[in-house]
């Protein structure tokens, strides 16, 4: 994919391409194909963020509510996204045993029942060990610094995505 | 369903059950939910439109750009969300003669490449006949008029699935 390409889809296929970089949020790319053309993926990925920035506080935890939980129900009983099937079994989350489903499943009740919101990381970026000792440790963070980190969270998400699709790094982004 | 209920809700069950009332959208729906408490189904209703109105352009035409086509690809195909095939089979849209379906294909394609979303319209308050005239009618209105327009039906149909799962008649609302 190049830009030239990107840059002549009509909004159905910019939306089938680009529709889950945000996870279930097709939404944001059906708004940012509004800001077409773009110069290059960087461009494209400043659109995507402008617009996450720009929601209010409530849509920016909507964003964050459109997230499955890391190793929960979803990911059992197989209705993830493509995207994070993928992502959270690159992180050796498909192949957790009883006993670290079980701690894992008690945290993100713990988490979202003091935020709001479901944990969001970028499985990805991570292993399996990292991902408990990671919800732990944000268990207890600020709410309104927890909501700015997962934010963070949702970008890293969608660089990494939108990279796939471009194939290229993402360390080059 | 009452309003105790909705508001004892967790965020997930609240975006399993409101989740389409915007079509494609539960990111709405999961932004309405950081209004909670809500005093009835008016009230609810309010926040939805707030969040919508509360949008720049870009994302407004985003939420119409996750709606279906009209008697589209997607219903020949049965990739409709449930309450949009409803909707259209409700209106006399699944049982066309191949003539009207062209017809239709062809009006809404203009449509699309004029205005950069497509076709929007509360398809349960119209009948097959009204569709094609509809949208015949629209074809022709300016831009920024056809985006309120557009919106609005949004707002229609957010009423009509909202009193549906309520169990009222949307005259009451």
């Amino acid at each position: 994919m190049d830009i030239e390409k990107v840059n002549s889809m009509d909004f159905g296929e910019f939306v089938d391409v680009f529709g889950n970089v945000i996870e279930r949020c097709p939404l944001i790319a059906a708004a940012v194909w509004s800001q077409r053309p773009f110069s290059g993926l960087e461009d494209l990925e400043k659109h995507f963020f402008a617009i996450v920035d720009a929601l209010p506080q409530s849509g920016q935890e909507g964003i964050l509510r459109c997230h499955p939980d890391l190793a929960g129900r979803e990911l059992q009983r197989g209705t993830l996204t493509a995207e994070s099937q993928r992502e959270q079994a690159g992180a050796g989350l498909a192949s957790l045993g009883a006993g670290e489903r079980l701690r894992l499943a008690e945290l993100n009740a713990q988490y979202r029942a003091r935020f709001g919101f479901p944990f969001v990381l970028a499985a990805r970026l991570q292993d399996r060990a990292a991902v408990p000792r990671e919800l732990a440790r944000r268990l207890h963070c600020p709410p309104a610094q927890e909501l700015r980190t997962a934010l963070g969270e949702v970008r890293k998400i969608c660089r990494l995505r939108l990279a796939d699709l471009f194939g290229v790094d993402p360390a080059r982004l």
